[in-house]
């Protein structure tokens, strides 16, 4: 039915067994849901029961690519890692970029579903069609660089690109990441779910192409697509040059760049020593990921002082925030080292970030004796004490042991106040943007089948101001119910999914992002795709996310935010006064709930609305 | 005239003028020299004038293989880097194993000479014929790793081997080394030398086959060493699994390791935490070199507390000495990662921590406060203060900015006693083997061409009890002037000329060294070759190095030790009661010289050994 981008093949791996099979994809299951978070989702949904443990043998992980990736479609280098998060128990899905997602392409594989528990330390060797389950004792307890390094020099193949946890993830840290070479899938603790089966990596390589089916029509619709990348105002002239990062200047003009854990946003507003002209003075190279264009990732190098010598990968700006302004660190050298320190530990920059600014905000408040913290003090704005907290929290040592589950886990292990002051949706920490100065943002916060994710349904218009498909008012709340629908859909579509980068989307290309994709799925695929079919399909994998946490037992009254965003107005900055108190709110949820068309009551998706995207199957699981 | 292992080509490079030529390499040099450290004495003495100061732009850096290296004559895949010493003022000379050495013979080069001083941070590429010059000023400040990993990805070759520097030679501390992929031309400084010419790093890539002139004479020799090796009592059944570190046990035992910057030895001890038990604990891979069938080279990790997560290469046997027993810090994971972060940042581990062992015996006998320590607290076995410290050398901060250039120029600076506990040779800090108690190893210390380095003349029969060619008393004077030039020739003709690994003469082959490597340099070059040649070689090397040594104003009163060794009998273990009189080395040196037939008031060479040795023109310059 596809004749190209597919390859019509997923691996599938029983750790358990050592086992090794390959299944077809089925033309229906690539038709509805073309790949990445689609592919994972709907695999996800079908095969990990109700109840299952996050960390157990019954939980998967699928490592989905999409139909462009490996292809020359630009920013199209991704892939979506899936399983049942152990920070939400929900939905856990991550996107990342680099060089791993186009190998296991060209390794022959759509999908790489893991299963089961290796008995010990294990790492998977993929070449093509050989597929062994490896010895990784040697391995174990290695970081996420150095374990890719001794992978490449084992396999003597220097080529070879690995997916690897580091001893966070091996100690089953939830906030622990997946790292291919300098990149994470980072949130929602996927990391400790591949620990925990004893997978410390995936190595691949892979000598097949990406078969295209319409040439001409791909070339076409390739070059449009570039053309209109050309013509953006922002994407070569300065997001390429300097990455995320750029948004610390425009967040903080806003007021809306979190910072000390929520509680001084707009008051702690380092933009002279982490802003744009900061990060232009440490910006060293480019790590473009496979076959992109723009190369926004900048690698930065400290220079001075004890951290002098560390280079990293970023900090992207959700570092910025996470390592920065959230733990109160204005030292451009040591968010550099603390984001480094992470990768390489494989913790997910922002969740440890703000797992360390919640436990100098409980120090302060005198929640958390020094005693508690091992000795640290853990005043904001103390770098070695982050970086200590951090190692601690990878290897589970003294307080790190408890930190090492995320803000919600830990503030239930601490008890007392400390839930006050944990900053999380259904678990998961909560991203740079305080969006008690844009509302549909938040929203998404609530709403986002991941939890408190940015990424599910950027507000970029109310970020960068962008009118598309209209203006809207930053702190209104009206509309946003809708928009923040349309926001997730397309976002779902056109990035998740065929797996492209979203920055080109926030930044370029929202307005034609559903014929874009329309046109090179159809050529890249062979599948007629029109622009509406593209909407239904970020709609379909949003309503089957929502029907697998549904059936886990989420519903409306987890569509919250932390209690301090409702009721803590900011003090000062650019959004002085604002907060999202509890019945705007739910004005909001109302007007996305009936714009989903799904139960006001219970936020539960109905049988209408699931059977008109072709999820007829999963209303009969809900029984709705 | 050679038919084999050479390519016969040389390439020049020089950096002031940014210009690339290559010049074949003379029959008669290559047959004289052979490679590697030959070749780089051949050349630093005829290209580098008297007098040239070692970080000026008349210094030359010369990176030569030997002809094995490249085909598959096991041990071989080494390179000698030569110049001139900015510890010493004398011969450096340094060797190194890994893949870069084969990667430059593949591009088509017997050896690289790079002369001048480039105006900005440069580094150069070489992929076949095509070599480039290119800005390193992204990289300018980087560890070791990053930049390698750095030039890889830019390049778009994993394939790519890398020689640099660290941010060590970046600032041209005199401890500086080279570092290519995990394995570093270690000693004399020789990365100030690349750092005060602006050069980054060398990245090589090549395509060509080494040829061999006599297939059958070939494998026949190939196979005759091999099946030695497999004969070898020690090589495979314990040399392979441990290392160098194996002898940490050993020379405990002998009372010969020395510790606390010589003040311990035979007193701290520490087997259990570092010896050969402890090491199998942290041993989690191998790291061999190009084409080496033993894979001696062991991937330690350390598993806890602060060092948790950190993976290095060794440390070798001389690194547990000067980072651990030297430094007093017996705790494994914290030599590891002292050993990792000299590499990232590109310091010879020995030189580095012999100067933090003089540092501390500073501190503790009250001649360095702890305010011009900044802060530090130098105390024996404090690691933290080591790591600290270490990097500040490297940054040239504080204390590190003295320390930074090596005991010998630290003592001037310090002034007062200091001097007293700099422990070197010629400038050059002494190894792990306290020779009070191996008397030819001390003579090898007092009169190696480089200074104080094991490595030019290892008297294995003292350490290991090899009766080759005869039985020592590692304790007994007499005949020990022969045995170090035996020693010497043996070392410099086998090993640091063809360029085989120094390991396969000292545990198992020296009795067949010469015969050996006779047999492979016919077939391999197609050269007449008798094992009166390879010693003759051995000798003609010495003798040169000598000449330059002599010509920059080096004499018998620079062959000596360090006061303690003289004057202070070791108090404990093996060795107790052994130091080396000054009459005892004059004795020794009067035996030596007189074997080397050297004038033994000076210690110049003769005309008359010279012109035997084909290296009339050096009498020449020398007037004698």
């Amino acid at each position: 039915m596809y004749a190209g981008g597919f390859t019509g093949k997923i691996l599938r791996v029983d750790l358990t067994k050592k086992e090794a099979t390959t299944e077809p994809l089925p033309p229906e299951v690539a038709r509805d849901f073309v790949g990445g978070a689609g592919l994972g989702i709907k695999y996800l949904f079908d095969e990990v029961p109700a109840g299952a443990d996050p960390l157990g043998p019954e939980n998967k992980l699928i490592l989905a690519s999409g139909p462009f990736t490996g292809t020359t479609v630009p920013c199209a280098s991704r892939m979506a890692v899936t399983g049942k998060s152990p920070l939400t128990g929900a939905v856990g899905m991550a996107l990342t970029g680099g060089f791993f997602p186009a190998e296991l392409k060209f390794a022959g594989y759509d999908a790489l579903i893991i299963e089961g528990r290796a008995e010990t330390p294990t790492y998977l060797w993929i070449k093509d069609d050989v597929v062994q389950f490896r010895d990784a004792s040697g391995l174990w307890g290695t970081t996420s660089g150095d374990c890719q390094q001794m992978l490449k020099d084992d396999l003597k193949d220097q080529n070879i690109r690995i997916a690897c946890i580091g001893p966070a993830g091996e100690r089953q840290a939830k906030v622990a990441c997946i790292i291919n070479e300098r990149r994470a899938a980072g949130r929602k603790g996927l990391g400790a779910v591949m620990g925990a089966k004893n997978l410390k990596a995936v190595a691949v390589r892979g000598s097949n192409e990406v078969v295209i089916a319409d040439g001409e029509k791909y070339q076409a619709a390739r070059d449009d697509m570039r053309r209109q990348m050309r013509e953006s105002p922002v994407l070569y002239s300065e997001f390429a040059k300097l990455g995320t990062p750029m948004v610390v200047d425009l967040t903080s003009a806003l007021g809306i760049l979190a910072a000390k854990n929520w509680s001084a946003t707009g008051q702690f507003v380092p933009v002279e020593t982490l802003g744009a002209e900061a990060q232009k003075q440490v910006n060293v190279g480019r790590n473009p990921c496979q076959g992109c264009p723009v190369a926004c990732s900048q690698l930065k190098l400290a220079r001075n002082g004890r951290y002098a010598g560390t280079l990293a990968e970023g900090p992207e700006f959700e570092s910025f925030y996470s390592l920065g302004t959230q733990t109160g660190v204005d030292d451009m050298d040591a968010v550099i080292a603390a984001d480094r320190l992470c990768d390489e530990l494989g913790m997910d920059t922002m969740s440890a970030g703000v797992v360390v600014g919640f436990a100098m905000e409980l120090y302060e408040r005198g929640l958390l004796s020094k005693e508690a913290a091992g000795g640290l003090d853990l005043t904001f704005g103390n770098d070695e004490a982050m970086m200590a907290l951090l190692h601690q929290m990878a290897f589970r040592e003294g307080l790190g042991d408890i930190l090492a589950d995320g803000v919600k886990a830990a503030a239930e292990k601490l008890g007392g106040e400390a839930a006050q002051y944990a900053m999380h949706v259904k678990g998961l920490e909560l991203p740079a943007y305080d969006v008690r100065g844009a509302k549909a943002h938040g929203l998404n916060y609530a709403t986002s089948y991941t939890g408190a994710d940015h990424n599910r349904g950027y507000a970029f218009q109310e970020i960068f101001g962008i009118p598309v498909p209209k203006e809207y008012d930053r702190l209104a709340y009206e509309g946003k119910g809708e928009l923040c629908k349309w926001n997730q859909d397309i976002r779902t579509a056109t990035c998740d999914c065929p797996t492209m980068c979203a920055f080109l989307l926030d930044t370029t290309l929202p307005a034609t992002a559903a014929q874009n994709t329309a046109a090179l799925l159809e050529a890249v695929t062979g599948l007629a795709c029109t622009p509406e079919d593209v909407w239904a399909l970020g709609e379909r994998v949003n309503n089957l996310a929502r029907a697998f946490n549904a059936r886990e037992g989420f519903g409306r009254a987890d569509d919250t935010l932390p209690r301090r965003l409702m009721e803590e107005p900011l003090a000062e900055g650019g959004s002085k006064g604002q907060c999202i108190p509890q019945a705007n709110l739910d004005a909001m949820l109302d007007e996305y709930y009936a714009a989903r068309g799904w139960d006001v009551s219970t936020g539960t998706p109905s049988r209408a609305r699931l059977e008109s995207l072709g999820l007829g199957y999963a209303a009969d699981q809900l029984g709705v």
